[in-house]
């Protein structure tokens, strides 16, 4: 299934931790925004995963697209992220 | 129908005016997320005023989540978002 993690993470050191781990299971698609394709079970392992970095004051949104997530999914403007300097530490 | 908008706007300005222009149709999750319930003609009229407001370099993605967006959207950690200081100058 299709799903969407966005973050806020203030923590400059746990938020390039949730971008690497985030990047492990799908692709990012804008700065705070990753897009995957998993099944039930790799959705479950992440969630561990993300659960077990976060602290109180993060907020993760995971939104579950389901199937016919194409439809479901509008790109306006650029598509491709700007490039993150951060993915160069990683 | 619930949606969900993030965006990626380099320039602050219009950051600002993409803040305010979706806080007119729904509420701020994250920094650069916001969810609404909206019916097809605001769907139509917001992805209008979107549409003005950005430049090439912009990013802004729209995910439909239909009517069970309730079993589709998780909330890891922090629900409600951190003050946001452009609140006070919007």
């Amino acid at each position: 299934m299709r799903i969407v993690v966005s973050y806020d993470i203030p923590d400059d050191t746990r938020r390039l931790k949730m971008a690497a781990l985030l990047k492990s299971y799908g692709e990012r698609v804008q700065l705070s925004v990753f897009e995957a394709e998993l099944n039930p079970y790799q959705l479950k392992n992440m969630l561990g995963k993300i659960r077990e970095l976060m602290e109180p004051e993060d907020s993760v949104r995971v939104y579950l697209l389901g199937k016919d997530w194409k439809k479901r999914t509008l790109t306006l403007g650029r598509a491709a992220p700007l490039s993150f300097p951060e993915d160069d530490v990683i």
